[in-house]
């Protein structure tokens, strides 16, 4: 290990992004089927006619699940959802997944039999097969690394790099539902623990907790955009964040960005339980995360055409980099965009 | 969760394979692309004019390493060995890998560099690129995930399940070294746990502690068998230790084996360590684990062509599937071969 003197630079400063970057700065490429380095939600590879896409996350738990609230099943369902969310998010199409899963002596076989059965749920509905994986054991907890392998054509790609000044920001379904989810869920675990027999009363709150525990992906907005011939100029999939992934889509393409208080889609249960909580609703639609919706550009001639397509919203447009990251309040007031996604965690 | 009356099978019962063959045994298949579904080192994937294969693999601090005596260098340079072999096992050729690493807040950007630095290292000697990966902050400890990406011609891919009787089943390198240094490297730290300022003593133990702490993958086995136009019946990387991998091998292909005792290769530094610790020194050598060798069986037709290959030993033959799985002592007596990998973990 190096001297302790010198370690002692917190990962967090750099960033979640930043921090990637900073230590694979050096990467040397050695072959010519390695389309894109770094940075992308996928890896891409070029496999002769097509091109092929791999990413990869990890899942710990105490960090992304907590098993005293999560079925084991919707975990599996979200392991799956969130690996295919990053082959969805370059416009391609996912078809495998491998799931690898660390498990101590506490986990039983049943324990996985549950696991699994929610892998081919969500496998089923997203027409994605379990195409490998491992068993090992470990020493506190559940580990599940997945991997999802998929396709995309050479001229349908979309990247993260792509967006311009003036293009439209687009964003899917709603955001910091998924947040919202957990801090019911959280509470009315510290209820339970202070006071056994009572059961937790989850009813008002069914969206946000499914959209929590069996979030799903808005991938018809997908096949819309093709059948319609629009084609994004830059895309991403939001799970650390609407902010963060905003501003990292900014930042790779070069650009700065205004997006509009207003327009930014929040649903009534996420607005109910954000007050409940004393919490601005904002918050959480900014930097929730995990909510496995679509943030796209596209050019300023898809304006009206874009509007003809279900469960799209328009949220702001790009502008010079120069001009930074905004929100625009209902009042007109800029207020700078803030990453949070890695802090948060 | 299931009820916890009923989930009470421990995961230990099927074996690491039959595990993972129960708990997807209902796994249905829905792209085209997608070729072989489970049971082998990597997925394959058609991808149009060749065949992509890609493997997953979990590294649990505490389970699969150690870092008061593993270098994060080291690390790093190993995680990627484990996975490449898994592409090499198919006679594949590994081009990409993606990284995803778990870390508490214990550790800082300087440890991260270190362990790049190995994967770096590691990927530049194998010519294979680092195309993606992820950091997220963990509970306790360091997670890594690694997944391998490579490439195989439809003739020359080589499956765990080819295996005929009468096949000849060869092994690269030696067996049982890494299990060894592993003891050594144990025993060492125990020694400094008890009485601080005395620095472990690790000469003569040299070979075997770099096969444990930084092993290389025998790939040029493979480049000259195919120069000498040889093509395994089956094939394996031996990770889990020889008798298990070997079990594994004559499972998928319906058939026994006999293995010689005389012929199993081990190093005299693997020797000499098992001695002085009081093993027999064929139970590393069968069941120690982590060795990186290939196990393969070819035709009997190449019995002399083989003894032209560097590196490779001849050590037993297949058989039909009733005559078991056997290691022949030097006396001429049988013992049952078992698969102890599971376990071992």
């Amino acid at each position: 290990m190096s001297d302790p003197e010198t370690s002692n630079t917190p990962a967090g400063r750099f960033g979640k992004f930043g921090l990637i970057e900073h230590i694979t700065r050096e990467t040397v490429i050695y072959n010519k089927s390695t389309v894109t380095g770094k940075g992308d939600d996928s890896a891409v590879i070029d496999s002769g006619n097509e091109l092929t896409l791999v990413s990869t996350d990890l899942l710990l738990e105490g960090i992304h699940f907590n098993l005293v609230y999560t079925p084991l099943k919707h975990l599996g369902y979200k392991a799956v959802i969130r690996a295919i969310s990053d082959i969805y998010a370059m416009n391609g199409t996912p078809e495998q997944i491998l799931i690898a899963v660390g498990i101590s002596t506490r986990f039983k076989v049943e324990h996985l039999e549950e696991l699994y059965e929610g892998i081919g749920l969500a496998c089923k509905r997203y027409r994605t097969d379990l195409a490998g994986g491992d068993t090992t054991s470990s020493l506190t907890g559940m580990t599940i690394g997945v991997t999802a392998i998929g396709r995309a054509g050479r001229d349908s790609i979309v990247r993260r790099n792509g967006a311009r000044p003036n293009d439209l920001i687009c964003a899917t379904g709603s955001f910091g539902a998924s947040y919202m989810g957990l801090q019911v869920l959280e509470r009315e675990r510290k209820i339970y623990d202070k006071d056994n027999p009572v059961q937790p009363d989850l009813s008002g709150y069914e969206y946000i907790i499914e959209r929590q525990l069996k979030p799903e992906f808005p991938e018809k907005v997908l096949k819309d955009l093709a059948a319609g011939n629009i084609l994004p100029t830059s895309m991403i999939d939001v799970s650390d964040g609407l902010a963060s992934d905003l501003i990292h889509l900014c930042r790779l393409s070069d650009t700065g960005c205004r997006i509009y208080h207003d327009r930014i889609p929040v649903d009534n249960e996420t607005w109910k339980s954000a007050e409940e909580f004393n919490i601005d609703p904002m918050i959480p639609a900014l930097n929730g995360g995990e909510d496995y919706e679509l943030l796209f550009t596209l050019p300023l001639e898809h304006a009206e055409k874009i509007k003809t397509i279900p469960d799209v919203a328009l949220i702001g447009h790009m502008t010079g980099k120069e001009q930074g990251c905004f929100l625009v309040t209902g009042e007109g007031n800029e207020v700078e965009l803030r990453a949070q996604g890695w802090e948060k965690e």
